[in-house]
């Protein structure tokens, strides 16, 4: 689609100006000369996090040693942050830990889901052996469903559809779970999460969530969409720090018949008495299993801190504000270059994000880079942009666009660019 | 057993003075007025681990963004550290990764190798269901193996034995895996790797060890032994961090049938591809899953550079000297005392700790905390005293059994303390 902008660089600026999150954007730490559009992939630092790894390393390591357990709370530190994220997933407190990888939670989710389903009394819905989702999502999440499946035997196996609107077939008297990621990677498609939970449960299945690029990027409401069971990232768009652990959420309603495999002694009732026979203990303690990386978890603190100084509702304007004028800019000053929006344009169907194809989109995308502007590749042809609103300014979306605009005009990239490792 | 010693403090700081390891101490950040003998449950923090968490979170991760994935060497850390790791557990480059936690590396280990039983061409191998181990291994251990088991469902169960003498009944045509803790938690005993290795393969069964008290604290041959698959922790005596990720070995001859449920995209054959079936990459790479904690992964490298400098022969001597002097120093200093050492005399068998039981064992070590020596607690009535070579001096092993001495003398304890929390 071409059209014609009349926006000036001065408007984005009156922007900025009014813009209600500005002084976030002095809570994180930024490279200078560096528009950063990757925060969909890992978020910017706080600059709490400095001075909070060094509390740790130095004084609660270093100092208190083996009695920072209990006095600097680490024991507590998956439920405590669980806490302070649930507010912005729509979830309750004791309903969150901050734990181990999205992808061990997942795995986590889906073994008590089928486990559920397998337990019911109702045969049918015992007999029940697929996991329902899509070719287009994250590919570990369908990789772990298919080691779980793979590994409980039985019958097991995953389903892939191809678009949205087979689902509803998919979704049939077979499935057990329905396992979606709410705002996909690539294209930032922004799943009906309450309708696809409602059509799962009409259909006897449960409906299990990844949030990896929907926490802290778009509301959300677990409970108003009476999901089952979620997971997600923090080192997104909740700029928790690299690999910084997962979430996982169980609702009150499911906690007691949550049951996975990976029972380590941090789930146990009576972590400390070291008993010989595993007994799960009551709440969200039980989404728990081995030690977690103290240093790397304190630091998902400074990320959460941050959020509650806004809402998600003025997160979610400024972000739709923040991709919109993305795209009309694209679209009006990079008109004839052959750029295709994946992204779709439909408000309520949208991440935090922009993605284009182009031709050369990794060439292109190593141009931006080579000038300042972080965005990512993804296979096939895919430019994707992360638009962060505590940290990115409208003037940001300005001058990426510019810098695009050059780069295509020019022809300033290098088509023979290899396609190495990007993550 | 009563003894009288004639050593003196004057001989304690004369063996320290001719201490070959008594330059390391610097290495590592110690408060003062401390004696810390639980660096068997969390090491002490090496000096080089606070600039290493700046650099981490200042610059690779504050400045350099998502790019330090591969300029920060990111992607290759739990490859990098397994490597430094290796020659400390007697394994190759190239079959070692530092990732996820103890627990979870232990149920990958255990899925892998009922995997091989099972696809054995025998019929006799492949029914083997039983995964044997003692009832005084560390409890998370026999959990992550009971929660295997129950999902694998088919027969598979754990077995528990009672004294190391019944392996040789437990391991019999029914039992599929060994699995042991190499120096058991609370007593300190160091089993016959070898032996019992050989044991189990004359049986049929395979042999997987926990090596998290034995590494870094007594010296380990996995390819000597003819192991099958490792796993250990590296905040306890390789000073990696509280929490820090841990470690699976993997050695070559079996990394090709190496397979497991948790198959996340960093064991993928090709990651960035984000290919829609999982294909499982060559070599250890198999043992990563999701995402890992970059900070704290990245100080793990601050504990294993310590390691460089000496060697495991030169740290079991001096804490076969320690422990050694520990233990004459309490039967002789606090005979009469209702102490019963629990740690195996004979050195081949004792690991780098040593337990004594006490009546009023919880009440003693609170005491004991409170006048700076911090040991811990273990149930029942164990008092748990770990050596570390790298940074205890033989006069801290004086001056801790001085204030020992002191609290039994004067009965400086309270017997109504709680048994709260510990860890």
């Amino acid at each position: 689609m071409t059209t014609t902008s009349t926006l000036t660089r001065a408007d984005c600026l009156a922007r900025d100006a009014r813009d209600p999150l500005r002084a976030l954007r002095a809570r994180f730490e930024l490279p200078p000369g560096i528009i950063y559009l990757d925060g969909n992939s890992l978020g910017a630092r706080p600059k709490a996090a400095l001075a909070r790894a060094q509390e740790v390393v130095a004084q609660e390591w270093g100092q208190d040693l083996i009695k920072s357990w209990n006095s600097a709370g680490w024991f507590d530190l998956p439920k405590r942050l669980g806490d302070r994220l649930a507010p912005l997933v729509g979830a309750q407190a004791g309903e969150v830990v901050v734990t181990d990888s999205t992808s061990l939670n997942l795995f986590k989710a889906l073994a008590a889901a089928l486990q559920i389903q397998a337990a019911s009394p109702d045969p049918q819905t015992a007999a029940r052996r697929t996991i329902v989702t899509e070719r287009s999502n994250f590919p570990t999440d369908i990789y772990m469903a298919e080691g779980l499946a793979q590994w409980l035997g039985r019958g097991y196996r995953v389903r892939l559809v191809d678009a949205v609107e087979e689902l509803a077939d998919a979704v049939d008297a077979n499935c057990a779970v329905l396992m979606l990621t709410h705002v996909n990677y690539r294209t930032g498609y922004q799943h009906d999460m309450a309708g696809l939970t409602r059509l799962a449960h009409a259909r006897g299945a449960l409906a299990v969530w990844d949030l990896a690029h929907s926490a802290g990027a778009v509301p959300l409401d677990l409970h108003g969409a009476e999901a089952d069971f979620a997971v997600g990232c923090t080192y997104k768009y909740l700029n928790g720090g690299p690999g910084a652990p997962a979430f996982i959420w169980v609702p009150r309603r499911h906690q007691a018949a949550f049951a996975h495999p990976l029972t380590g002694w941090w789930s146990h009732a009576q972590p400390f008495a070291m008993a010989h026979g595993f007994a799960a203990c009551e709440g969200i303690g039980r989404a728990l299993c081995g030690t977690q990386p103290v240093v790397s978890l304190a630091l998902v603190e400074c990320g959460l801190e941050v959020f509650e100084e806004t809402s998600m509702d003025a997160i979610r304007a400024k972000s739709l504000a923040l991709t919109d004028l993305f795209i009309e800019l694209v679209e009006s000053h990079c008109a004839g270059h052959p750029l295709g929006l994946v992204t779709p344009r439909e408000h309520a169907r949208r991440g935090s994000q922009a993605s284009f194809t182009h031709p050369h989109g990794y060439a292109v995308m190593q141009a931006l880079i080579g000038r300042g502007v972080i965005g990512d590749y993804r296979e096939p042809a895919i430019m994707r942009f992360g638009f962060t609103p505590l940290y990115t300014s409208f003037a940001d979306v300005w001058d990426a666009v510019a810098i695009l605009k050059d780069i295509l005009d020019s022809q300033a990239y290098d088509i023979r660019a290899e396609r190495s490792a990007v993550t």
